[in-house]
């Protein structure tokens, strides 16, 4: 059978978290850049879509590319370990200062990737400074804009707004990581995993990993934000919403919903847990 | 082989109706709110794609992705029950007290998911407030509109028609919970599942769960409909037709149709049912 | 191996052609019910997508949906019968009576069903007769008009149209019903079996099963058609047509091309059938 | 593995050749006559799709769908069958004279089964002679036009075109006839072989089998084309054409990069070929 | 389990990336100039979809045509071996000889498939000399200009931009070839292998291959270009942007992270490679 119960998901998805626990931490950091790269890319193939044909809903169907190349690969990104990991732990597989480790590297190696891949992006669009404005460079600004200063224009609303967000985004995004787990073949799970993150991105949600490099780029393209709008206004509040979102709505819920069955793992959760 | 043949799909909607029997009241609960919420993300996600592409087709044709990660995770949504836990029965296999517990608690789930979600929705589409109209809030309004005082404007007449679009959605709402056994895959059961789910939200019928978030999300949303607007004639009539339908169209069409070839069944049906 | 070679396919369509003629009638009205209304929201579905497109070929690629119902849960669809039935007359497997029988029963299903839709359908989409203009209700009215009264306005050669319209659209109907045996998994059998029934309504020829519920809900909603009209110009002569399709270009040619190298079906056939 | 090789799949393609060679001549004829009515269905459903939307390219990726059908059924068309049978003849399965009997016989089954639709189709698209005007009926003329008096109208260099789109035309379809056999399963096939085929149609190359269809329905629906025009200035040099693709482009180069690594396989060449 | 997990996915591309180098030098080259026809084919058919709808995100989604068939069938694309050779070199499999060996001959077949194709396609699109303007030639000519005497025009930042558009382009290109091996089926290859190619071509980064045909294509078609403009201002530094891209992004990050937990393949390391 193909198709894996959410039981049995839920066990992978805790040893998944488990293995991440102990990776390297060059690991960790190396896969970490790649996937921030990697959503980067996926983020400007879906601006030229978006800005093409004037919908970015068609640009959104495109976007989980990243996320399936990331999840295939079994890269390391932050916001999906968000609740990867506490379900680890609450199997009790995994310690929270390992935990901690991980978040830490994979925070880190996810920004690296972004800026990285923005630079690059940055010298190709604006052909090294020749050109500063096209279709995807002014996407490029505005969305940024939107993620940052009209936030602080609405002043403590806006810290509402964008941490409800960040919440909607990681409650799918999390759910991305644990649908791939629904199948054993790659069809399968691609399939699985691009329905939440396709959700996501579709309604303009917080996602920390796009915003690392959605910001930075479009400051480097010249749009009117500085280093603390980017990072108080969206980055801090984005990466505590998402942190939140997948501990709360999908790691505890889906932790207690697929327990019951297992003795064996109650047995362990008793023990090591808590 | 993948593909799993009628006989056995209904034997295995039945299974699944008994366990959903025996859950506990957190697990249907708290499976309830997560897939009230998830309707809601993939309502709003379908409302974007309409509104920026002027098609409802457009939304209708995403609209199944909420459906299908209830599905493949084993969720509880209450439309869907309305004809496996019948079919259960039917074959000996859960108590109606059982069924009634289940629908109760589902129904509440639901009902609460989808009204969590759409206070988070509402406090992000109008940036906690300060911002009353968009293209997706105006959608909102009207569906919502359309759903309650354009059927009281009628009168009777408008119980008629609320009540028959109820039957017609939850007949395709029921068969794609049918659908989803038809596979061993994930990407079968996904592909089954689309079908029906897509044909009725294309049409625009009333499904109980949608309307839980798309009236009052309306209601925070400025719409001029009352809490009586929306239960007396919309969320009342909507789920009794809804379960008529997965009663009457799936549970006892499909319970018929697929018993003979089975004697094993049909002695547990003697013993234990009616 | 998923894929199933055609001379096993059409070996599983004679015995699933074996299985139709021994349903008892209640099994075969039921079923027949079930795919006439399967076919009319899968119709009313099209028709949305038609006019909101402005192009029918999108309306024609979302049809088969309900064709895909029908088949994955072995319901029964007097057109695709047949060729079914014949193919397993050709190997032995049923009688002449017996297979007048299922067209007899499954015919009348198919009607009653279609009708049934259409009677909720219309009372849906004229708000219980307070709607009488809409973009799909003037399409729906459109195309019964154009398969009645114009080849009526014609005259003989209108008979000669709507017959060839019958063989083409059952030559491609049948040919649905082959290619979902190609495949021993859900996604296959869907993928396959999508084709044909794409391109038989992809150009507007004529289906019985089909028209059972346009050119009645067409009345109910106040087209020009009596039902002398619906029966004579349209109903007779391509239920005919539909059925020389299937018996001639799918039945036949598909049971002499495949029966050469398996000589024990030919023992069964010598001794059986003619 | 689902996935199959190349050197398997080349060698699977020389098995398919020595049992189309091996087939009766009747069975060739009415299979090549299903594929010649098979691809007139879907070059007519390509261009309800190209005139609806205006655009061929929409066209080209609905076309695949005839030859899908082709080869799941293990149909005859002449044109991929130019490349498979000689692969059979390099690995000693088959001789020269068998090749040709394949080759007339499923030519002249695909001439029989075009104009068979060809003429099924005049009549349902001109309404038997009522309607002389269409957006299709203009497709078709227009169509067949630049692919035979077009030609004419260049001269010498007219021919040198025409001969290059066959090449170009059926180094596609062959390998279409090849990819389908990179895989075990349906889903794998229709998939793999639909890519060349979307390649070819959507670039207007000329394939022999599809102006079997195209040119004399263009004829019956009154295009200024000539019987003389049509063999001279598109039949004989697109067959030519497409046979020395199928039979450079594919057989020799598949023959050649597949054969190394089967000892087996050198033995029996070494032996009977050549 | 058809999915593949990407420790695995890497000593499999080790493992033909060993084949590759064992081939005789008429296997690459025939195999190459079957890759460079096949990405040309592709890319004209993306032209064809990018003028026809106005949009290049449509023509980027069809590209990846070329690169599944080149993929399917084990073909010789230099730029994906940039990244799979370099990965058997560093688990011992092959030496750097052989790699160099690979890589010219690949490069070589490349280009004359390239060369090849766009003289047959300049022959068909131009009707022999008789046309010499239409939606797709003018479309060739500006973007062969666009990547070449553009870049001149700009001086030395051109060559930075050339050579981060190879950066970027590749890098996804070789992702491509390792997407391929996360599946045993057709399907979930083919679905994996298009999403990295997709996104290259979405965004217009340059790959070698593809210049190969575009370049020359343009220049036949009467673009403003010289050989020393091509192989000086592109096919040069994009060919050491792509290997860059291939070697260090993809072959050395994805050695390192998937080295670790296989002691037998650490051991091979140890022994024959550095």
């Amino acid at each position: 059978m193909d198709y894996i119960k959410p039981n049995e998901v839920i066990q992978s998805v805790a040893k998944a978290g488990e293995k991440k626990s102990s990776l390297s931490v060059v690991h960790i950091l190396l896969k970490g850049i790649l996937s921030g790269a990697f959503l980067g890319y996926a983020t400007t193939l879906a601006y030229q879509a978006s800005t093409q044909t004037g919908m970015d809903i068609v640009g959104a169907i495109i976007f989980p590319t990243g996320f399936v190349m990331i999840l295939l690969l079994n890269l390391e990104l932050v916001t999906g370990s968000f609740a990867m990991l506490p379900i680890a732990k609450f199997r009790g597989l995994v310690t929270t200062p390992k935990i901690l480790r991980n978040f830490t590297w994979a925070f880190t190696g996810n920004l690296i990737g972004s800026i990285f891949y923005a630079i690059l992006f940055t010298i190709a669009i604006t052909k090294f400074g020749h050109l500063s404005e096209s279709l995807v460079i002014d996407k490029i600004i505005a969305v940024a804009e939107s993620k940052t200063v009209d936030y602080k224009a609405i002043g403590a609303g806006g810290y509402v707004v964008v941490f409800v967000k960040a919440l909607l985004c990681n409650w799918m995004v999390t759910m991305g990581a644990i649908m791939a787990f629904t199948s054993h073949s790659t069809i399968g799970k691609i399939a699985a995993m691009w329905i939440p993150v396709f959700i996501f991105f579709g309604q303009g949600f917080e996602h920390a990993v796009v915003n690392m490099f959605v910001i930075p780029a479009a400051m480097m393209l010249g749009a009117d934000i500085t280093v603390g709008d980017w990072w108080l206004w969206n980055q801090i509040p984005v990466t505590i919403g998402n942190f939140i979102a997948g501990f709360v709505f999908t790691a505890i819920c889906f932790h207690i919903i697929t327990k019951e069955k297992s003795p064996s793992i109650e047995l362990v959760t008793k023990d090591k847990a808590s």
